[in-house]
């Protein structure tokens, strides 16, 4: 009796303090490397978006949880926050800052973080949605699209701030995420658009003209997965995607995106935009394989082309080895060819 | 006798793993919801601070402990470091960041955090001292003071950077809360005061005129409290403060505070401030209703009135669900009734 | 039987519970204090850097681990990000960004952090590097050196963005440390250098115009340690140091360094330096007294001279009381005497 006394306290005491544990988890990754561009002299940088997060879950009893999440992005090369693309830092929990209730319902949140089209879409991208430029995710997989004009400059293309988030349940392989955002200004420098310098059609301070509204349905079947998201943004940029994916060995997967984006209600030219990316990876012990070609077609501008190829070796689950080489014709700011090559490691904790 | 040691060795780990875990502990909440107030659009906000800390306790024995504590505060509906009332990010730990000794003589800190002052009054205020505008504790219960004069605008206006802390041990319910600053600039702009644009009272970067200087003490006795607070800033602006609460019943509190600031030192005119507020919280299972009203009396200015209603719906310890309604009248920025109305959900971790 | 399956599955659960600590290690220390200077008003300051850190270790088998360490650095006077000589918050992680592998082959790690120089020489400052006034670290024991002119004004001395870190294996007490960066510009404004305001030698947003290479050698041998360190920085700035300690007795320890800084490449005048420091640590019970004597010796300036005196008082092993009292004389700011005392408490945790 007395053992089974001790043995249950022993046991009370580990659960407590995992318990206690599981209230705050600290997680994130760190990816560096080397990275050499065309026109670029050899640099440190990172393939990976590098996070640093807090995360956790309460148990309110019945199936009913509260969650929390707060991620916190930075460059590791130089130790500052992540640095958008106008060289300025962005805010502190630049991943997401999100709280909410998550049940048989499904699950619903409030804050800031990716919105849903951005984040369905990545599990179709063969870099699996690397913002490096060795993957496809930030341009062509969604034609070129952003969900942040109103946001300062610099700012990333795939979130949202001061929105809700529900997501369904997952019914027999399906799932409908959906997630709407207000109008508030977020800070951001005017939108000349249907307007002139003068007069720009969304004035700095402005409000959305709607409300910011993404949705995005999956379906997994076993070796087959499918997508279909819409998004629509602050200044009524719209973008629709389909996107599939199949397993076609253990080893092999094979993906493709189709995308269109409509920027009728904000752009006098270039207003209609489609995109496809196709892709695989493959699989070969610790080592992965990973290709992807794809073009943008921006009417009026030259057509974009990328194809890119990387190798993943894994030290762990954890840890992997990097290596990456991709090139990209027709970019606005360089209409030839921009190569890009990179090898590093990135670690999660 | 095997077992014994295996026992023993099991709760030594056990206990080892304890102690790592107690070195820091990582805590903090999370509150977000929809906000609409008068003249502004629907917006996601917050009702409570957001925060993300990190502190601990070292046992030093024979009593003595040393305790340090840093604490972030965020606005999840962006992302970002908390934004003062100018719209600037405030620092990293706005929240504290002070480190000290705890023993039988009390506890001595060092560093910035939350002032005696203000610290104590807010336990006697019907809000829970929440900086939400639906709640009094920034404004009418502390008759307009401001703890941060010589400070960058839109710092909170409850803390001291540069500060030691002295808090006696509670003896027979009494306790009694010092805080001392430097006269350290601490980056604000110039305070006009009782100078001219030419030649303000404080210029930019002037030292505090008088060490800010801050006591309390607090009562309590079983179903009543007590407490009586004395504050001067920088600017030597002077704060008295008187607050009660009784706890009528197990399910209602009653409470009220009465405070009255002397801004002769830097002011030609509305140097004087009276105000009062009187609450109750009723609690109903898991529900809480919160009421309060208010008057703050600035000689020569319109009298502000506020009133509020608030009601929390705890889903468990660390979770609860809130709504709030509130009019407030006389505001220097808007002088007819503005009203206040959010939704949302607190968590925390 | 049973007994033992269940001791199994607690000690499981506790070593599941151990191996999910140890993946993200929070770490820091808080240090405050008064402090008084020649011609400047009492103050709330520090003495050491403060911390506030993430770090963690994997092990991947075969005697190979992945290993990675974010630390922030803040001011606890004021909660802000540590603050540079400018007065402008520094980055998130000052302190270190780095992720590598450590195995039989040594240890190799990329991004933000200490220069090899520098972390090595620190071991044989007698203020065990702190970045006080009181301490020689960031001035006389490296002969006035600077790893990072082409940062952001106000940057730390002894840090490179952008950079790659070998360290071998410790063999016979021997350990050779290198670094070398690439030639990045980190966003410093000009250095004239050579050349004038109007034609800079360095141009604001110049690359570096060699890659800044960094390498120490440490000898520990029982009671006795030698190092010898060279740097080159990014404006080909060059520094020589030899350094020794012994430990005369248990209680004593001896300590100094010599160094040599040439700064011919950017400099058309006071291009060399040499310094020299002595320095000795006396333990007594918990207490320790700290002293050293030093000069820096820059041609066509004043000679630069400081005395400074310490004393640590250990609480516990993780936290001390100190105080201090230093002067200096001979720099340019201030060619007369300046006297600095501190007196505060450090706690790492």
């Amino acid at each position: 009796m007395k053992k089974t006394l001790m043995a249950v306290a022993l046991s009370g005491a580990v659960a407590g303090a995992a318990h206690a544990q599981s209230t705050v988890q600290v997680y994130g990754n760190l990816d560096a490397g080397l990275v050499k561009r065309t026109g670029q002299s050899l640099s440190i940088g990172k393939r990976a978006a590098n996070t640093l997060g807090f995360k956790g879950t309460e148990d309110l009893g019945n199936g009913l949880k509260a969650l929390f999440q707060l991620e916190i992005r930075y460059e590791p090369d130089t130790g500052t926050l992540e640095v958008g693309g106008n060289g300025v830092q962005r805010q502190l929990f630049q991943g997401q800052s999100r709280v909410g209730l998550q049940g048989d319902f499904g699950m619903l949140r409030i804050g800031r973080g990716l919105t849903p089209y951005h984040e369905t879409i990545g599990a179709f991208e063969p870099f699996h949605a690397l913002p490096s430029p060795a993957g496809f995710y930030t341009d062509l997989t969604v034609a070129g699209y952003t969900s942040q004009p109103l946001d300062p400059s610099g700012a990333s293309h795939n979130r949202w701030s001061n929105a809700v988030w529900y997501n369904t349940p997952i019914v027999s392989g399906v799932q409908v995420n959906t997630a709407i955002a207000t109008k508030e200004n977020n800070g951001g420098a005017a939108v000349i658009g249907r307007g002139s310098e003068a007069f720009p059609q969304y004035p700095a301070g402005a409000q959305a003209s709607a409300n910011p509204f993404s949705v995005s349905a999956t379906y997994n079947n076993g070796p087959a997965a499918f997508m279909a998201g819409y998004e629509r943004n602050a200044i009524e940029s719209k973008v629709w995607s389909i996107g599939a994916s199949l397993s076609a060995t253990p080893e092999l997967k094979l993906m493709g995106t189709y995308s269109r984006q409509d920027q009728e209600h904000n752009r006098l030219a270039n207003a209609d935009t489609r995109s496809w990316v196709l892709g695989a990876n493959y699989t070969l012990g610790p080592g992965k394989l990973l290709a992807g070609y794809g073009q943008k077609d921006t009417d009026g501008l030259q057509k974009v082309k990328q194809f890119s190829l990387g190798y993943e070796y894994s030290l762990s689950k954890r840890t992997y080895l990097y290596v990456d080489a991709s090139r990209k014709r027709g970019l606005p700011t360089n209409p030839s060819a921009v190569n890009h090559y990179d090898v590093g490691i990135n670690h999660s904790f």
